[in-house]
This record gives structure tokens, sequence and C-alpha cells, in this order.
């Protein structure tokens, strides 16, 4: 029995609210239980230097935690005056996943930044980062065509992200934080709804995991991400 | 005519939602119209270095903004490696207004941490953060009275904070974005509820302001905060 | 009895040493009793990038202490690898301060830096420091005319500085460090030479303070400026 | 046809050198084909704060690229002030690679400090680290046991690390940067000699793969370990 | 003829006005010619922590420059996040040439540190600095003599210093900016009183010198040292 | 007798690797005994922002050491955020002794950075850093001679470095680890290969030295570098 009663292939409650905040041009909160995210995705007419020229965008992304969005504070990494590895991994992971999402040449020369901000966590801040953000980019999408910035949709597939573990033995779905900081392995999974995979990262807290657990807990994974891209659609489908 | 419709003296609409995240001792989610700020309350039992064995304890306040809170993206803090003038100066500002709020040594050797983080901003977020974050310390003061770390509620007095400015030759009270960003003058008064003030910060913007212009936006943040004093009173006797 | 002998509304001997040093367009030492200030201002032929092409000018400022300015050595700032929050408020409001003094559009493209260092403190380094740093700019304002670099004089009015508080329950004119360190409540004011407020930045350090002890504390400042005023005038119209 | 000739199940030829520099407890410099490492594995009578008193020892990475290892000139990270992302990324997939191998109880109150640089680059930077730094840490290990610091030998398992990928359609091993610059998937394994996994980082870089694909390199990711670990074996059998 | 009109061994008029500063244990302002430094010493009754325990005390010191201190404004190092390379190599130097005066072990467990602010540059900046810095240091001592902190005199020689170089073919002593700018040679010397070398810093920045100009020199250097050394002897003999 | 057994005026072995690693357009693995180097020279077709449109060149240079160079683990300097103040100063040492190499109008609009990067450190690291610079800048301006990226060789004479000191009341040339942490005087000079003097940085760590021992140790320099010279001239002239 998993500590919230859940079974082992259930997610947690999942919601994504649209148009949390007025400024972003896409901009959700997303909740996988407990864990609580703001992602805005922000629209720019320009790219980075090393891709001046070459009529193609980028996406990228930074991730963060308010200070007290955890059982003890952290310091403000503003205050400290650097990110920590965690989150610079964690920002980088969220990045390339939804990089895979879109079509660059169709974005044509435009950067959309993806900001995780994460207001609570209790566990799988990095996959529901990632599953929000697809909604955030999707609708900054929109607003480009709407505003005729760009001709074509430039989105590929939808991208969902989930972690996977085995805990007590046994491989469970999208860990909270009471299973996650016990877990013997974590592996986070981010799909396209296509089922495909475009990132997999796989941990052994304790002892290395064996091929059959990995193959148990990708089949999980599976499941899990098709559900969440079940829920993104769902939210893209509401009115605006 | 005041853009959003409003007469001279009268306040956006406020609401400040408690235990707003849930591991904080104290959290909310303050909004002034279209303003809205995070504040949590993260107590610790120790003090600064500066204090150690004094026999007292500490408030202090750190301010920061999602990058996409505003209307065009700004760089993230934290990822340019320093805090800009602005988010120290405000961090400050809050510090002070909230330590006013305290008897040191009733608060004996403990800190209380207050972070506001604004998600969306539209004029007005340092006087949010102060009387938003006044309710996250009562409610923290609360859990360490419940939790018998102090024996005494050390609190002296509650404190809000408005803005007052002169917007097109008239004195108006809580401007927001589309009034403070073509302010002639532009006031920030923080007060106890027993009618003292405990800081005050003017600025003029355009030309220097006289004492009767002064006095009255005084008058109008007198008002104005009285007004705020209530609302917290509300929302704290509200059950928990 | 105020600690320095003086009576509540005396200021301290208060010199401006023009042309301290010879690099800068502008450049004074200013002393308000033991509290000595070096400020330069420094003429630069563009603008910050915000401001590009918009046929306007900028004024900024920037604070700082000498490590053993002080009673006990506080560590190099530059050693340190950031400016404390303190520095970096009170440069902010110094900025504020001149930029009220000038008429940006006659300013043309040019840019004028006001840097003041403190090489010796004893409470009121900020109003010193602004007091000061309005000769070095009509200095540096002056050199451009003379240098056709500007055809009219951006020069709007005089701005000066002095700190009010109540100590010891009296309302006290330009505090020094024995006084500073006791006061109830501390409030700068920076004013236009027309009587004008530019700045007011007041703080209870103790209780809330009443607007009765407000309305006392700016009277005395206003005496103050226009004493400060007066000492500039007199020395600008020195013989260069 | 591979560019450099191998077949798709073929490694680089590995070379690990013992007692590289003559300072640190454990020292390798550990080549996949042109891709060089110099590792030094530094051991430390204390742990970190966040371990002290737990009677447990910690394993910890450091990653770097000198400026020159790769075919232009990147800023040397020192000066610029900051590690990159990519390189914290890295540090941290070596340093949970490596606990992985170390019974922390029976490694005692000691810290062991893996610092992995990379002199020349070709590919397969961390995967070599990773070979490499095994042997450091069991040199390491074998000193402190002779300094009789430690009673009984804390080593689980070897570890080692090898890249896979999809190129030019075919699954292949131990890309090179010829290949890895060009591949549509490339994956990262890092495994125990008893064949179980204790890292896997794989990402997508053109369309998502399919859990067959997966499959097959992951069993080209086995065989290539295994051959490692074998040089490992072999390299440490060696006379002193 | 030099630009100064002096003749090769001649120095600028040398001053050093003790007590400069009322705050620090030694103070001095030091010019040489249009070089004008501020230099301080502060007295601490602790050591870093690589001397703790050892009996013994140490002397260190920092540079700074006034952003306005040349003929064009340099960036603040303390805005800038970061001394330059000039600053660092200097406190290294100066901190070098001042420890060499000490005896430690009679100093005791104290720190003594040199803050050298260079106001105003026209050259020797580093070379004023350092002999500055001599009669700040002695003044600190006699002050832990008076204060009973020590109990006997740790000073075992005086130190001074002053460039040379090779101007127009012409070996010459104590350069200003206009000759040092041009220089074919420069050559910092800083010698005690008793005509020991403590250190030599010579660049050639044009053509390598060679050993009958390094000669020629060191003659002049001696000659000018010996003239510094007189004067901060006659200083400090002067009534306190 | 010397720790190491060799006579007053016996370098330690010397050997210089050349084409050490493949990228850069010059490399070298440096030894004096056991203190190794990697040096490489990178070519690139742009000069520093200072420079620009003056039609020359640029030579600088940077030096690391990797963290377990030295008996105890140093921390990695890009993980501390700023490199010491010791490795700011040897950079720039080295950098202005291959400028002196070097004809800038020649070079054309080049930049050549030096990396000099420590593996194993045993005294004289600076000073083999030089003498391999020399022989890494000759290979990388061959190399665009090769590439016709200049006409004429820039070369104006060779450079190499060499330390001296008094250790033990005797002048000794090329002071390892053993020596120069008891040596009284330290002294490095950078020669050219026609006996002119480019840089001396002498340091008495004891007793100032007078005039007569200095004379010894340049002596000693002299034929210190000379035979330098003669090891970089053949190893120059091996086929490539």
């Amino acid at each position: 029995m998993r500590p919230s009663g859940r079974t082992p292939d259930q997610l947690r409650p999942v919601t994504i609210q649209r148009r949390f905040t007025k400024h972003a041009e896409g901009s959700v909160l997303v909740s996988f239980g407990d864990t609580q995210v703001i992602v805005t995705a922000s629209v720019e007419a320009s790219v980075p230097r090393f891709l001046k020229g070459q009529g193609q965008g980028w996406v990228t992304a930074e991730y963060g935690m308010l200070p007290r969005a955890t059982g003890s504070r952290n310091q403000r990494e503003a205050a400290r005056g650097k990110q920590g590895g965690r989150t610079v991994e964690i920002g980088r992971l969220i990045g390339r996943s939804l990089r895979a999402a879109i079509d660059m040449k169709a974005l044509g020369e435009h950067s959309i930044t993806l900001d995780c901000d994460v207001i609570q966590a209790d566990g799988g801040t990095r996959t529901a980062s990632i599953t929000g953000a697809y909604v955030a980019l999707a609708d900054a999408i929109q607003h480009m065509l709407d505003a005729k910035m760009i001709k074509q949709n430039p989105i590929k597939h939808a991208v969902a992200a989930v972690s996977v573990g085995v805990w007590n033995d046994t491989p469970v779905l999208d860990l909270d934080y009471a299973e996650d900081s016990t877990a013997e392995t974590d592996l986070n999974v981010v799909m396209a709804d296509n089922g495909g995979f475009i990132e997999i990262q796989g941990t052994a807290e304790g002892e290395p995991f064996q091929p059959k657990e990995l193959t148990a807990m990708l089949d999980l994974a599976s499941k899990g991400v098709a559900e969440l891209c079940e829920i993104q659609k769902a939210v893209l489908n509401e009115e605006a």
C-alpha cells in the first residue's frame, strides 16, 4: 500500500489551469497532487546569438523554486548569487524536452522561454513542469498564429513527463515526496503523445536495477504519460 | 477620472488568502487588483550571527518577481547571478516595516523570514507585499504560540501599506501600473493600525511636490491603511 | 542637550571644497562635521542602452565607503564580490535626487555619473553626498557649457538634503552618529531650493511616529536645506 | 560504416594509466580513443556539513575541461566566474554514479572527491570520466586500507559507463564526436559489473525513439560496459 | 628633459599627512606629485584561519581606486562584482612588502590590514601606497604599544618604494603618468631603510633591457628610497 | 647539498613534448622535474575590443591548476566562482612575458591565447609555463604561416624563464618545492635568448637581500635561461 493510498499505477490528481497570469503569452498553474508549479511561456522576436541568421527559432527553459516551496526554507538563489546544480540540471532537462516538440524552422526567428517556478513541492516537480510547460507552449504558439507572427503550427507532437520508481520492491507511478525520498530507484520519463521516448533519466538510489525492473517501470511510464496527454488535450480543447 | 474608473480615494479590490501553501508556518496570496504576491513566513530557531546570545529575535524579508510577472520578461535574477538594486531596496523596506510590528525580546532567539514573490505585477507590489506579510507573520506567530516556542504574543500592532501619488494633478490612493508609470509623485506609506507612521518613502518623479500636496497624500494614505487593517483583521478572524 | 552641544535646529559645520581632484569634470570634498565624502561628476558623450536615440541624457550615482571610513573595518565590497544592500539603496537615492535637478532633454545624449565615496563616516553620509553632488554636478554642467557640448544650462533647480530625527523626544536637525544610532525616528529629506520636496525617506526605529512629529521634522528639514542651499550658492559663486 | 571504421558494437581503444600524477591518493589518465581525461581521487578525513556525526562517508565529483580540449577554445570557467550548466550536470552525474559503488557506512567519516579534467575531447567525456574514476577510486580506497584509515573495503561493485546511440539508423556503441554531433539519439549508460543499471540518461536529438530502439541500445551498452569492466579489472591487477 | 622638468634622479614632491581620518589606528594621505593615496591601517585582535593558534600575527593589504581617480572613469569594481587583475596584483605586492617590515612573532595574534585607496592617479600609485603604508603601519603599531596590546615593537626596519625606468633612453626616477605610459622599461623597487631589497618587479615594455641598464636603475632606486625613508622618518618624528 | 642532490647551478631535468593535444594550433607538455604543465596556444582571427582597427595583434595568457596538482586538494576555482589572486598574478606575468616575444604589427589582427594548466606542481610552475608557452607559441605561429594567415614571422626572439633563490645561504638555480618553501629569497627571471631581461620579480621571504646577492642570482638565471633556450631550440628543430 502506497503512503497516499494510491494503486501502483495510479497518478495523483492532475490539474492544469490555463491563463493563470495575465501578462505571458502562455501561462498555467499545474498541479500533480500537492506539487504546484507556475509555468509561463514568453515569446520574443529574436534568437540567441549562436542561431542568428539561420532562419530558425529556439525554445529554452528555466526552473526555480520559491524559498519555502519545501518543508524547510532554502536560501533564495538570487540572493546566494548562483543557481544550484540541481536547478541548472532540471532547467536543461525541461528545455531539451520541449525543444523536441517543436519544428524550429517552422518557428522562424523567434524564441520561447518557459519559466517553471515551483510554489509548492511534493515530489515530481520536474515532470509536472514539463507536462504543464507543454500547455503553456501550445497557448503561446496559438498566440503567435493569431498574431500572424508565424504561418504554420510548428508543434510536432505533445510532450508530457512522469516519474516512475521502485518503492518497497514494487514499481510505482508518479512518486510523491514520501515515496521519492525512500525509493530504491527513480526514473523520469519524457515522452511524446505518439509513444516515443524523448528523455529517460534513471538513477539507482540503492542497489543497481535490473533490465526487468526497467521494463516494468517504462511500461508504467507509458501508461502514465498517455493519461497526462489526455488531460493536456482536454484542457487545450476548453473554450478560451 | 482614473483609468480604472476608481474614485481618487478608492482602493483596488483587496483579497488575502491565508494558508496558500502547505509547508510554511504562515503563507498568503495577497491581491491588490491585478497585483498578486505570494508571501510565506518561515520560522527558524536561530538568529543571525550579529544577534547571537542577546536573547532576542529577528524578522527579515526578501522580495522577488517571477520573470514574467510583468508585461515583458525580465531575466531571472538567480541566473544573472545577482539581485537588482530595486529588488534589494524593496526587500529592505519590507523587512524594516515588519520588524516594527514585533517586540524582539518577546520573540526570543527565533528568526522569521518573509518571502514575498510577485507572480503578477500591476503597480503597488511593495505595498501589497507588506500588507500580506503582516497576515503571514501573524499566522506564523500563532503557530509558534501553539507549538509553545514562545510564551507571549510579540506583536505590538498590525502593519499595512499603501501607495499614494499625484496623478493628473489629483492626489490618488493605491496607484495601479497605468497610473504609477505616469504619476508626478509617488509615495509609499507604511503605517501601524494605531495611525502612526512606520515608513514614508516619497519621490517626485517630475516637479518637486509641495508640503500641501504631501499633507493631502498622507491623509489619503491614512484612510487607505485603515481600510487595509480592517481587511487584515477580518481575514485573521476567520476560522482556521 | 545634544551630544555635540548643538541646538536642535543647528547644522554641523558644513564645507564644500571644489576641484578636489584634477581629472573629473566636477569634484568636491564635502564635510558635514566629521562626515567627509569625495564626490566626482564624470561626463560621457553617450547614454545607457534604454535611452539610446531618444535625444535625452541621464544622471546616475554610485555610493561607496572606504573600508575604514567607520569605527571598525568593513570588508571591501569589491573583494566580497558584491555591493551590500545599504550601498545599493543609497546609490539609487542619490541618483533619483540629482536626476530631479536636470532637464534631461536639455542635457542631450550625455551621461553624468556621480561617484560618492565616503572617506570618513559620522552619520548623514547620504545627505552629505547629495548636497555635495549638486555642486560637483553644477561644475560638470559648466564644463559642458564651456566646452560647447550643450547649448543651454539644463539645471532646473539646486538640490540639497539633510537628515532630521526624533532624539531624546526632541526633533533635531542633521543627526551625527552618536544621535543617529539612538534616534527614535530618522528621516532623510531631499529638497529643491524652491522649497519643494524631491525625496522623503523616514523610518520609525522604535515606536511609529505621529503626524505632528512628522510636521515638526519637515519644518526643521526645510530650514536646514535652505541653509545648505545658501552654502552651495556661496561656494559656486567663488572664483574658479 | 562508421566514420572511424569501427563495427556498430565496437569500443574505441581504451587505456587507463594508473598513478598518472604523484600527489593524489588515486590518479589516472583514461583514454577512449582521442578523448583523454585526467581523474584524481582525493581523500579527506572529514565529511560535508549535512553528514557530520552520522558515521558515514561521502563521494563527490567535479568535472572540467581545459579551455582548448575542444576544436575551438572555450572561455575558462574560472575566469567567467561560474561553471556552465553542462559542466554542473555532468559533475553531478559522475558523483551519483560513483557513490553507487561505495558502502558509505564502511567508508566511515571520510570524503573522496573525484576531479575529472578533460584534456582532449572527442565525444564520450562523461563516460570516460566515470570509467576512469572507478579505477582512481579503487586506488584511493586501497591507499586508505594500507594507511589503516578504514578496516574493510567499502567497494560494493565496479562501475563503468558507455554511450550508445542511433546513428545513421543503426544502434552504435561508444560514439565519437563525429557520430555524436549527428546522432539521432544519444544514451549514456552507467552500470555495475553485476549487470545492473546505475544511471540511464537518454535524449532524442531528432525524433522520439521507440522502445525497440531502446532495447537494442541497452543491449549494446551492456556488452560495452562488460568489456570496460574487464579492462578496469586488468589494470587494477597490474603490479603497483 | 623630462616632461615635468625634473632631473633624471629627482623625486616628485612627496608629502605624507598623518592622522588623515579619525577612525583608523593609522591613517595617512600620501602624495607623490599629483598621485594621492589614502592609506589606513586597521588593527584586529585575530588572525586568518591558516594562522590560528600559532602565536603569530599577520599583515595584509588591499588596493583600490576611486572610479574617477584617472583621466576617464573606470567602472566601480564593487559594482562589476570583481576586482580586476591589476588591482589584485598590486594589493598582493603591497601586502608582501609590508609583511617584510614586521616580526610576526612579536606582533602576537593580531592582524593589521592596510587599505590603499587611490583618490588621484598620476603614475606610481603602488610605490606611493607602499611608502605611505609604512607610516600608517608605524602609527598603528604605536597605538598597539600605547594600548598595551603588544609589549615590544615588532618593526624590523622601515620600508619604502619607488619606480624607476628607462625613458627616452635615459634611466629616470619616480615616473609620472606622462613618462610611465611611454617608458621602455618600468621597474618597481621596494627596499628596507638598511639598503636591502624587499621586492623588485621590472618589465620591459619594448625591448629587453640589459644588465647594465638594470644596474643603473637599481642605483637610482636606492637613492630615491633613501630620500623617501628620510621623509618617513621626519614625518614620524613630528609631534603627535 | 640541495635536497634533490643537484649542484647550485643545475637545472632539473627539463622536457618539452610538442603536439601534446590534437586540437590546439600549438600544444606542449612541459616538465621541470616533477612540475608538469600543459600549455596550449589558440589562434583567433580577431582582437580584443581595445585594439580593434589598429592593424595589430594580441597575445594573452591564462593560468590554472588542476585541483589536485598539489599535495592537498585546492577547491576548483570555477566552482568557487573566482580566480585566486595568485592565479591572476601569474596569468598576467605569463602574458606580459610572451607579448615581449612578438611584433604585434607583424601578427596582424589575430589573437593568441596561451592556456597554462598545471597538472602536477613541485615548484617553478610559472617559469615552466613561460618556457613551455614559447614553444607552443612558436608552433602556433608556424601554423599561421603555413595557413597563410600571416606573411612574415612576427617572433622577435625566444623567451624562457627560471627561478633563482637564496637557499641555505647559497644562491641556487630552479628551486623545487622543497627549496621554494624554505628559501630566503625567491626571484623569477624571464629573459630573451639575446640575454636581455623581460621580467624580473624578486621577493625577500625573510631578510631583505643585498645587491651582491641579486647579482649572483641574476648570473645564475642567465646561465639557466641560456640552457633552457637551447632545449627550446632543439625541440623546435625536431621533425614535425
